[in-house]
């Protein structure tokens, strides 16, 4: 195996720390944010760091850099207290990929790329359309990481969208039936194929 | 597609709940975090919220609920200051997953499944033999989540231990060369096969 300390990693030139150090620590999942701003335009932005949080009540949080590309989500979900969360399909990659450019304030993301905004049960927020699972959400707080000025954005699930086949009996999503990717790094994208399911797991019931 | 209100949900059977929330913002990480505590037993534990939160310094998160299984987990890393982050290769998902029963304190997970035990470098707490991407760590921080009492665990990498086949040469790791694992949910566990991998995205190189 290869080795890397932390003096290693300190000498990286940036952009190999950054590849390095954003993949290793495996598969994050694949999320259009979409947000609006007061004046009204959309935007939308690609996220690796959508993580669940807890089911009762059902809240999720994401990380964020005030100072990128994410800071016009940040401006617009304060403001108008809402976001969605919309899953990446194969099909979607790119677009979502271009997401991530630097795009000025008047500028939508819809209008740069092949995907389109979709509006659902007076929900002001867009949502991406074709999407297999869409969220919308509403503001709870933020928590400042300090030790390198990130935030956490706590949200709560107001409503969830899933295409029908992907629902199990049991409330379980099989996101390899919505054709859902993951992300490796912070701009390789797979696609996960279904391996096995466990059930709840009890001392003793398996042995060495 | 099917359409879950904050109402409907609240009414879900909690495992319904929960098994619906786990799985609705995509796939996670697949990680075994390994402590020790201080009598020197072993712990072993499967988690699916480890974030990336910066490059530099390297920073991960991941979000512990004190009163279950991973309450071991959190003892530890607050007594001996450390643990390890290992990924998981598709042969090892059973055990794995055995790893979320909940022992005893001085039990250790890494007699009651098939993983093994694999100390380097004068680290004291154990990684995973045989896992494709291991981490050793530092305990940072700790923020508590008001929302649901949760915590958020803030870590430095202090090395990072890479199987030669998955190291590209700009720093990226190719997760599937390592035959690395995603989680959906709380149990289902997926093989991801790689797609595509973008170069950093700029406005206008790709109009609608």
């Amino acid at each position: 195996m290869k080795h890397f300390s932390k003096e290693d990693i300190s000498k990286m030139s940036s952009i190999y720390r950054l590849n390095m150090i954003n993949s290793c620590t495996g598969y994050k999942s694949a999320n259009l944010i979409g947000t609006k701003s007061k004046k009204g335009v959309t935007n939308l932005a690609v996220f690796n760091s959508v993580i669940h949080l807890g089911s009762n009540p059902p809240l999720i949080g994401f990380i964020l850099r005030p100072t990128t590309v994410a800071r016009h989500t940040y401006e617009n979900l304060k403001d108008t207290g809402g976001f969605t969360v919309n899953h990446i399909h194969y099909s979607q990659i790119e677009d979502a990929h271009h997401t991530s450019a630097k795009y000025q304030e008047n500028t939508s993301e819809f209008d740069q790329t092949k995907l389109e905004e979709e509006y659902k049960i007076k929900i002001e927020v867009p949502f991406v359309k074709n999407s297999p699972v869409q969220l919308a959400c509403s503001y709870v707080n933020e928590y400042h990481i300090e030790e390198n000025d990130t935030l956490m954005i706590v949200g709560q699930i107001e409503h969830i969208f899933i295409q029908n086949e992907i629902l199990e009996k049991d409330g379980w999503l099989q996101l390899e039936k919505g054709g859902i990717v993951a992300i490796n790094g912070l701009e390789g994208y797979a696609l996960p194929k279904h391996l096995d399911r466990f059930p709840y797991a009890r001392p003793n019931l398996k042995q060495k």
